[in-house]
């Protein structure tokens, strides 16, 4: 029954028989040919081209020794990717860009660091040809664990762990987190807003602190009394509001780290009575659809691409692992734009 | 600076200086040694004595030949992983039994059918000991690709596709649908309904067909008109209650097939001004924290551990793994069972 399948392209099971080996010998030299005596990668490189239907990848596998599989890697000390749509959109952009290269999108799964060593175990087992992972905190041990393994990685987000620019440094893909900021506040600023707080996010997170940095390239003498921090959750966006109200009641602007964030400070200033936009105005950052179009009002916000950040981290991983081809250039980092979307609440 | 990291286990890299090796051919022989002459194989198997502190999973390695790592593949249409809380839950049994088994979780990522073939290249690749798979639907072809493959593999939930039962029969973990549903009709017989309605899951699904079947072992004689289809969404089970009131406006109970249409189904039961549970008692399906918790009032539904057959998953799969080994016996399915946990709807 499997091989009555219409349509299916021809089995490993086909070109065993052809070449009379076993499917195992057919798949190890499908995949590099290692262990396997040349008279037996020949007949099944010769059975490879006689059923001519084999599929492109296997053969070009048999070219550059390639797995045709990325790994993707996600440290957080909670695994967030169920909960956080920031992370299900660029693993998106990534997975359709991964299919573009035939190449096979691998989740190692990260419970916390304790995983790390059983994570770093099978990257150096040499079963991906590269990586693309995410290390949210500056103190995380992924990046050095993962260079260790010395598999070709690209990271998402801007590194800012000890070595980052230095025997650490990594090619990434970032948002201009720094420019959306500084567009959020001038605009806020040409609003005739002069009271501009700054929900900023955690204080070991380059997003969050190139952020604040925009912010305060704007506003350089600015009361720091108006600066507060959260941890990018609705939550701590509402208990941070609460206590810019607290310490300086006159705030007539905000710029939240995140839409989340933003959603949260939206919750206590209704609460207090206050009206968005006019007497608070506010701005988030991400537009993420399913936070900044659905509150009320709905939110202004600093727009990243996101989806757009996985297709280039694979991009860039591409590159790199081509590198050896003559011509190739080494692959720098990629900082994307950002855009400002007004809507009603600035 | 990577390996000054406190508490470092030694690295690939110590093994190979000590045997004189590249990184490559270490690895090569922790990971079966294929493709590796002897003699080298031999000095690296010393220099891994020699140093004494290599991890126990790469010492265990070099005698079972085994990758040390497991693949999860959910086949949907569209990954669902992100919103549904049931693969979360399995998936999270699943990461903490691999965990303890010292296996890495590798989640090949699926977009649909399209993908099947460099799934099943990464799986005939060498990359992993085994599988555990959820395939839904009953036409789907991921179980006959993973066949071809011939990578042990364990499934979640009961297979209902042709030759489940012959030539491509597998493994699985299940809940005890069936039975489950025979306790929430009977319950809601033992309350005096008698005019008990069912909104069933899709046709092609055996949780769906089996919680069926349990509906009609109890109701033999059950109206047709009392049976209504949805597909495990919320709207789909208002859609399916708004249905039924028009056919059966007498109905006073409703067994949904899980509780989201539950869920679904007591929203447009308010809508109509009808009570629940004195005009109208409602039972549900799966006791989704999220979902039978949060509605007003509370669900009375059936509860299946789906964490725990996540564990069950990987247990299974391990057994199999095993098999080789003097007095493992072949592993069978397993059948969970489940819980009826009343609360205020019924």
């Amino acid at each position: 029954m499997p091989d009555s399948t219409p349509g299916a392209r021809p089995t490993l099971e086909a070109v065993a028989a052809r070449a009379g080996v076993s499917r195992a010998t057919v798949s190890r030299v499908v995949n590099g040919g290692a262990g396997v005596r040349q008279p037996l990668v020949d007949k099944v490189r010769r059975a490879v081209e006689e059923l001519g239907y084999v599929p492109n990848h296997a053969a070009r596998t048999l070219v550059t020794r390639r797995n045709g599989a990325v790994a993707v890697i996600i440290a957080e000390p909670e695994f967030r990717v169920f909960s956080d749509p920031f992370f299900e959109q660029q693993v998106r952009g990534i997975s359709r860009e991964l299919t573009a290269h035939d190449s096979q999108l691998v989740l190692l799964w990260v419970e916390g660091p304790g995983d790390y060593e059983r994570v770093a175990r099978y990257l150096a087992g040499g079963h991906v040809d590269g990586a693309l992972a995410f290390s949210v905190h500056n103190d995380d041990e992924l990046p050095s664990v993962i260079h260790r393994t010395q598999v070709p990685t690209v990271f998402g987000g801007r590194p800012g762990w000890p070595g980052a620019h230095g025997e650490l440094a990594v090619p990434y893909v970032d948002a201009d987190n720094r420019g959306g900021a500084r567009e959020a506040v001038r605009y806020l600023v040409s609003l005739g807003r002069r009271r501009i707080a700054h929900i900023a996010g955690p204080r070991d997170q380059t997003s969050a602190t190139d952020r604040l940095d925009g912010y305060r390239d704007v506003l350089l003498d600015a009361d720091p009394e108006l600066v507060a921090h959260g941890d990018f959750t609705e939550e701590s966006g509402a208990r941070a509001m609460a206590g810019l109200l607290e310490r300086r009641p006159d705030v007539d602007a905000v710029f939240a780290g995140n839409d989340l964030m933003a959603s949260g400070a939206l919750r206590v200033l209704r609460e207090r009575g206050l009206r968005v936009p006019r007497d608070v105005a506010l701005v988030g950052f991400d537009d993420m659809a399913s936070v900044a179009g659905t509150t009320d009002p709905p939110l202004t916000t600093v727009r990243q691409d996101i989806e757009g950040m996985g297709r280039l981290m694979v991009r860039l991983l591409m590159r790199t692992l081509n590198q050896d081809e003559p011509g190739a250039g080494a692959p720098g980092s990629v900082i994307t734009p950002t855009e400002l979307v007004r809507r009603a609440s600035a």
